[in-house]
């Protein structure tokens, strides 16, 4: 079943918890963290508490549990829900008060979801998914990961709506991200990521892959690359705590490689399903 | 009183009527207004009302409520809330759906408050604003009033931390506007101010102001300016509903003109105050 939690309690998930005068409701004013379960078990828990506290404290928001406290929550939250395959979702806002930009003195909202994990179809994985190349137009900070959504839904949108799985962002000329996952390429056996810096979210399932990586002896290079460089790769893959890692077959209509999932593409997944 | 109005109803305004799932909440996905009130008369009501429509249309969301209707709305709440001075805080949602990032098959959610209008200390008109200059790091659409806000409110609130009103931002080396006003300058008695791009909101005060100018034969141009044109001025300030017309004393920390608020500054302000 799905389960809510909001503020220190389990909660029905639909009831109405929150007042006009929010601060995520009025302003994104808040971040947030999804976590997958295998086996009931939420992956790399650790790495996305640890984000989520560097989130909210580069928002200044101060986090109402201590790592250990939040932990017991998403725990408990996933027993309740009785789900082997779970999305835990949680987000915490600058709390509840009359609307103002300035910060609030009131204590921060935290909410809480835990549902079925969302399954990304089988041929998306056989096939590959199709990708297109938009401009970057977020703001300058998007290592935090904020509630402030709006462009990538809109980019999601219009890449769905024209036929495709994900939009990329390009920004300055080089690939940053998608709107909800990270980007990959191989090159000459060569494995090719956006190094970390404001322009992406410092990915966990990204670190994941560079960590397979490295211990299995795959050269990995976190460099800048161009869409051209992108287009002209021999694989690449978009990786996401939903996706796992997603093979692109086409980019703005061009096939990437040899059309087919790549075998460094299919060998991380394999290596990256380990984990779980 | 405080009023508050949800999708169809008007409400205690600290009711809990959102859930967790709400894209407000966890995207910022929707668009708002603010409108005050003088005398019980909402001002340009009617051009807060063709922008809120405007926003939403450039997010794809429809508005669930004619302008007919909307007003009627409006009204109703200032007669309930019974305040002379009101203001009234106004948005819409893309609605209450299973957290995903595409378009949800739901109905939109329209909420609204109406409160006594925040009260502007007569000091700072008297002797003008301080303000700093910040590097604009919101996204590329800020024609668009959206929930999105969370670089104003960091911007805005290192503002305020630092002694001064309000943040006004640079881009690209010219002058955009402030985390909440549009800015004005006035240089050998020409009225200049950052023309209509999708790096500003289109201010319903700023057009007010612009078209009293022209009323008043005050010459003017919507023109870019640099951040060194705006300190050697000879006046400046910034307007929005909340501030009307307010003088700007410093940019980071350097003097604006005589150092008090300017004689145009002032007369622009008793003529829009006609308005009201």
């Amino acid at each position: 079943m799905n389960i809510g939690f909001f503020n220190g309690e389990f909660i029905d998930i639909n009831k109405a918890v929150i007042p006009i005068d929010e601060r995520g409701h009025q302003f994104g004013d808040g971040v947030y963290e999804v976590v997958k379960t295998y086996h009931s078990v939420p992956l790399l828990l650790d790495e996305h508490l640890e984000r989520f506290e560097k989130s909210a404290t580069a928002i200044h928001i101060r986090l109402p549990y201590k790592k250990a406290e939040l932990k017991s929550i998403i725990v408990e939250g996933i027993e309740r829900a009785g789900l082997e395959n779970a999305e835990v979702y949680f987000q915490v806002t600058r709390g509840i008060a009359p609307r103002n930009h300035l910060f609030p003195d009131v204590p921060p909202s935290f909410t809480l979801t835990v549902k079925p994990a969302r399954k990304i179809a089988e041929r998306n994985y056989e096939s590959g998914v199709q990708t297109i190349i938009v401009e970057d137009d977020r703001w300058a900070k998007c290592h935090i990961k904020s509630l402030n959504l709006l462009p990538n839904i809109l980019a999601k949108q219009n890449a769905v709506n024209s036929g495709n799985f994900e939009a990329i962002y390009e920004k300055d000329g080089f690939i940053a991200e998608g709107t909800s996952s990270n980007v990959f390429v191989v090159k000459n056996a060569v494995l090719y990521t956006t190094p970390l810096t404001s322009n992406i979210l410092p990915g966990i399932t990204r670190e994941a892959i560079l960590q397979i990586a490295k211990e299995e002896g795959i050269e990995s290079k976190e460099e800048r690359f161009t869409k051209d460089f992108l287009m002209n790769a021999d694989e690449a893959f978009i990786s996401s705590t939903s996706v796992e890692v997603l093979p692109i077959r086409t980019v703005d209509g061009q096939i990437i490689g040899s059309g087919n999932p790549g075998e460094m593409t299919k060998k991380l997944h394999q290596l990256f399903k380990g984990l779980c």
